[in-house]
């Protein structure tokens, strides 16, 4: 059905330390202190104007290794099967990941990053300050990833979303 | 550039009853109370077993009455020009929308969304669980942003975005 097709550009890509699927860290939160870069491609520079103003950014980019999905998945987190929405999960219908990083500088059209689970050679599609007043909601339930949060900060990804 | 462009599906479509793009809130913190549903299609409904156990979702969505862009853009909440991706405009390179909405029950296929700022019929492209365990930092630093939240939650978009 091509009337459901939504097509964007790539704006930029990432480089970044992780080279492989395998051993990123699956959040930013059990990524602190890694470093990365994110490459806005030239004609996009002049919109990056005032975005250092903000410590943390919201980056949207394609899970570019991750080929196909399906509807229930074990979670890193968790060995039982969920919904894929109801997961961060790689391989989803649209294969759209969203993290929320800390922004040291910006110098040009390079943002100098932190705090990152991205893999090196991503693609860009979006970037939108974070702001607590926004972005921020009081989460009364945490649904199955209360259990596995303890475990968040230091799992690592394996090879289940290639 | 055609190895740069970046095609997804919809997913679903949302009934909310805001109907034009003027008048809407233009943020979730300006539509408190504001009821809607998002309706996912059928094909993709057993993604969402287990995410009623969260109070919140992420929703990323397209911004399908937003047609082009601006590097350069005064925002509802300024009378400045600031870079498009230190916005939230929805006339960006990639007009993806994000907002983070109380889900209140899920009936099959249609999630029961609260706090609503999408226009009606807009299309869904993804639904992601939030946790504030990954979705929530102290932001040091706002930027412009600042200055113009505390009219934000009275604040209701006008024409400038069509």
């Amino acid at each position: 059905m091509e009337e459901n097709k939504l097509t964007y550009s790539q704006i930029g890509i990432i480089h970044s330390p992780h080279k492989s699927i395998e051993g990123i860290p699956i959040q930013p939160v059990g990524a602190k202190g890694i470093k990365a870069e994110i490459e806005i491609y030239k004609e996009f520079q002049e919109g990056l104007k005032d975005l250092e103003g903000f410590s943390h950014i919201i980056v949207l980019y394609d899970f570019h290794k991750s080929k196909g999905f399906e509807l229930l998945v074990k979670p890193f987190l968790d060995d039982e099967k969920h919904g894929v929405f109801a997961t961060r999960a790689p391989k989803r219908p649209n294969s759209i990941g969203l993290s929320v990083l800390k922004l040291n500088k910006i110098v040009k059209n390079i943002l100098f990053i932190e705090n990152v689970d991205i893999l090196d050679g991503t693609p860009v599609l979006d970037i939108k300050p974070y702001t607590s007043r926004f972005d921020f909601v009081m989460d009364e339930r945490n649904g199955w990833i209360e259990n596995g949060l303890d475990k968040s900060a230091d799992k690592k990804s394996d090879n289940r979303f290639r």
